[in-house]
C-alpha cells in the first residue's frame, strides 16, 4: 500500500472552482498578442515567411529597354507594307543577345537579330518576330509589318524605382522571392519566428520512438505538438521528456522562449504541478475553461513568455493547442489568428448534443458530403482525430445540432 | 558590328512548326508519372510526408485499463446510494499514478486515488471523479454514485493490435505523428521526395542577391522555382547559374535527379540550346505548346529523368512550372496532381479575350468579391503575379469570358 507523500492539505483533490468561458480566455489571450520584432532572412529561405516592412524598389526592372520576342529589332517604318506577297529586304547588321547588347545603331532598312530579353539596339523601336521573317545569312525578308513599340518592353516596365511592391504582413509566395531577387535584394526583413519551448511531462512516458511497455506509454504529444508548432511558424525547442517533479518542471520552464507549451500535469490533481509553478513564477491568468475536451487548460505568463498548460490527453492537447497556443504562435509570427483549416458545410447524419455553458469540439467524418459525428468522445482516443476528417464546434450558448442540420466542418488536412 | 558565329543553317530562326495542345502535353506527361520508391523517415520529421504503405498497429493502446478522470478507483457498487445528503465513507488504501500503478487489490469500501491515465487497480471497476468527493487524509466521503465502467478506459480503447490506422497516400498530419508514436514507431515508410536538378541558364543573369547592373539582370527564376519545387515536396539541387553554352548546359543536365527543370534557352532562337541537347541526349517529346504565356515550353526525358524546359520569362516559368513540372513533382512524390491552390468564384469586371486553339493564363485581382483581370499580359512582368491574387484559365476551346461572367479563380496564397 502506498501512502500520500504530501501534506494533508495538498491531498484534497478539488474540481475547478469556476471555469472561464472560451471567449473570456481568448479575450485575455488576445490582449497579450503582438507581432515579434523583425529579422533579416535570405530571400532564398523566405518562402512562407511574413514581411515585417514594406518592400520598395530602388531600381527599375528591367533597367533598359528590351525585346520581348525572338526576332529582329528595327525601325517599325522599315516594315511598312510588308506581307507574304510584298517581302521587304533588310540588312542584318548584328546581334543583340541577353546580357550582350549590339553596340551600334540601327538605321532604316537595317535589322539586328535579337533574342527575348536582349537590350534593344539604339535607333530601333520595334521587334519583328522570327515567325514573320525569311532569314538569309546576312539579310532577311520581312513578311509582315510591325507598328512602333511592338514587342518592346520599356525600362521599368515590370518595376519602377520607388514603387512599393509588397506590404507588411504579406506571407511570401514563391513569385515574391522572384520579385525580391529581381530588384537586387539579398535578404528580406521578416517577422521573427516565435521560439517555443515544448515541455512534455509525465512519469508514464517513454520517448517517442520507444515501444510502449508495461504501464509506460510512448509520448504522442511531443511529435504532434512539434509538428503543429512548426505548421504555425514557430521554432520548436524540445529538451526531452520531463518528469512530474517540481525541480525538473521548474528547470524546463526556465527557457529563453516567446512561448512555453506544457503538456500533462495541467489539471488540479495532486501531481499537477505545472499550474502551481506558473502561478508562483509569474501569472496563471486562466485555469479551467468551459469546453470539452481540454477543460483543464491553463493560460499565463512567466516574464515575457506566454505559457500554455495543455492537458496530457492527446485529443485535449490538440484541441487546446489549436484554440489557444497555435493562435498565439501565429499572431506573434505576424500571421492570421484564424485556424489554418479549410471549411466545408454539410448536413449532420446524427445529432450532436452539448450542454449550454460549454463549448464542444466534436470530431466528424465526411461521408458522401454528409457530416457524421464520430461515436467516440474520449479525449484519450487520439486515433479519433486520424479517423476524423475534421471537427465541428458547438458554441457554449448552443445545445447542439439536430440530425440533418447544416454545420460548418473545419478540415484537418 | 558583330557577326553570326554559327553556320548559316543555324542562323535561320523559325517559329515552332506545330504547337501541342495543353491536353496532349499533359497526356504525354501523365503517362510518364509513377510514385517514386519508399524511404524511412523519423516520425518527428514526417509531417506533410506521404505514406508509402499502410500503418498497422502491433500493440494495444493503451496496453492496460486506465482511469480517464482524476479521482478514486473503486468498486462501483461501493458508491450505491451516495449523495450529498447520504455521504458514504471509503478508506483510501493507496495511489495509482501514471506509470506507477497501485500494487494491491481493491475490495468493497476501499478506494485508490488515481490520476487521469493511471492504471486501474485490480478489483476496481469505476472511477469516482475528484469533484464528487470530500477527501480526508486516509478516507473519502463519496457524494455521488458511479456505475460500473464509468471513467475507465479499457485496454485497446484507442488502438487495437492488428488495426490498420493509416492508408498509403496519406499526407501525414500532426496528429498522425502522435498516433505513430503511440504505437511505438520510430520511423515511417514514406514516398521518397523527388530530387530536382534546377538548371537556370542565361548569360545576362547575375546570381540572386546581386544588384542588377547595366544589361545584366538578377536571377528571379532560381529562387522562385526553388520555392515552388519545395512547396510541391521536391528536394532542390541548384548548382548555380549556367552560361548559354553547350558544354556548360550539358554538364548541368548530367545530374542524378528524378526531374530536371531548365529555365531559359528553351525557345527556337539561335542561343536556345537546351531543346537541342535534350533531343540529342534523350527524347524531346513535346516542344511548343498552344498556351499563353509559356508557349516555348518543352517536355522530355534524359535516361530516367523527366526534363522540363521552361521559358526564361518569369511569368512563363511560373505558369509552365505549375502546369507541367509541379504536376510531375507532386505525382512522383505520391501527392495529388492537382494544383495546391484554393479556388473561389466571382464575376469578371471586364472581359477576357482569348483565341480558340490557345489556352490562356490570365492573372486577376479580387476586388470586393469581383474578379478584375490585370491589364498587363506581358510574360516578362513578374510583378503582375505579386499584384495578382490568382489566375483564371481560359481553355483552348473558348474565346474567353464576357464582363460579368462568373469564373473560377485559382488563388496564389
Amino acid at each position: 500500500m502506498r501512502h500520500p507523500s504530501r501534506a494533508a492539505d495538498d491531498v484534497r483533490m478539488r474540481g475547478f472552482a469556476q471555469r472561464h468561458t472560451v471567449e473570456a480566455a481568448l479575450g485575455w489571450l488576445d490582449a497579450q498578442l503582438q507581432p515579434l520584432d523583425a529579422e533579416d532572412v535570405p530571400v532564398r529561405r523566405a518562402a512562407g515567411r511574413v514581411l515585417a516592412t514594406s518592400v520598395v524598389s530602388t531600381v527599375d526592372v528591367p533597367g533598359f529597354d528590351r525585346a520581348t520576342m525572338d526576332g529582329y529589332a528595327l525601325i517599325a517604318e522599315s516594315t511598312e507594307g510588308a506581307s507574304a506577297y510584298n517581302r521587304l529586304l533588310l540588312t542584318v547588321i548584328g546581334d543583340s543577345m541577353p546580357g550582350c547588347p549590339f553596340e551600334g545603331s540601327v538605321s532604316a532598312g537595317h535589322a539586328v537579330r535579337v533574342m527575348t530579353g536582349a537590350p534593344m539596339p539604339r535607333g530601333a523601336n520595334a521587334v519583328l518576330p522570327a515567325e514573320w521573317v525569311e532569314a538569309e545569312s546576312n539579310c532577311i525578308n520581312a513578311l509582315a509589318a510591325v507598328s512602333p513599340e511592338k514587342n518592346v518592353g520599356r525600362r521599368g516596365e515590370d518595376i519602377l524605382s520607388g514603387a512599393t511592391l509588397l506590404e507588411p504582413g504579406r506571407v511570401l509566395r514563391p513569385q515574391d522571392l522572384g520579385v525580391l531577387s529581381s530588384i537586387g535584394q539579398n535578404c528580406v526583413r521578416t517577422v521573427r519566428r516565435p521560439r517555443v519551448r515544448l515541455v512534455v511531462t509525465g512519469n508514464e512516458l517513454l520517448p517517442s520512438g520507444s515501444r510502449p511497455q508495461g504501464f509506460h506509454i510512448a509520448d504522442a504529444n511531443g511529435p504532434m505538438l512539434a509538428a503543429l508548432i512548426e505548421r504555425d511558424g514557430g521554432v520548436v525547442d524540445f529538451p526531452g521528456l520531463v518528469r512530474d517533479d517540481s525541480g525538473a518542471i521548474l528547470e524546463a520552464l526556465e527557457a529563453y522562449a516567446d512561448v512555453i507549451v506544457v503538456t500533462g500535469g495541467s489539471s488540479v490533481g495532486i501531481e499537477d504541478l505545472a499550474p502551481m509553478l506558473v502561478a508562483q513564477l509569474g501569472e496563471l491568468a486562466v485555469h479551467g475553461i468551459a469546453m470539452r475536451p481540454s477543460s483543464p487548460t491553463g493560460l499565463g505568463r512567466i516574464g515575457h513568455s506566454l505559457v500554455f498548460l495543455l492537458p496530457g490527453n492527446p485529443v485535449s492537447a490538440l484541441c487546446a493547442y489549436d484554440f489557444f497556443a497555435g493562435r498565439a504562435i501565429r499572431a506573434m509570427g505576424g500571421r492570421s489568428k484564424c485556424w489554418p483549416y479549410r471549411t466545408v458545410r454539410g448536413a449532420l447524419t446524427r445529432k450532436i448534443s452539448s450542454p449550454v455553458g460549454r463549448l464542444d469540439y466534436a470530431r466528424v467524418r465526411l461521408v458522401e458530403g454528409q457530416v457524421e459525428p464520430l461515436a467516440i468522445a474520449g479525449a484519450s482516443v487520439l486515433s479519433s482525430t486520424t479517423r476524423a476528417d475534421g471537427f465541428v464546434i458547438v458554441c457554449d450558448d448552443s445545445e447542439g445540432f439536430a440530425a440533418g442540420a447544416e454545420v460548418e466542418v473545419w478540415l484537418y488536412d
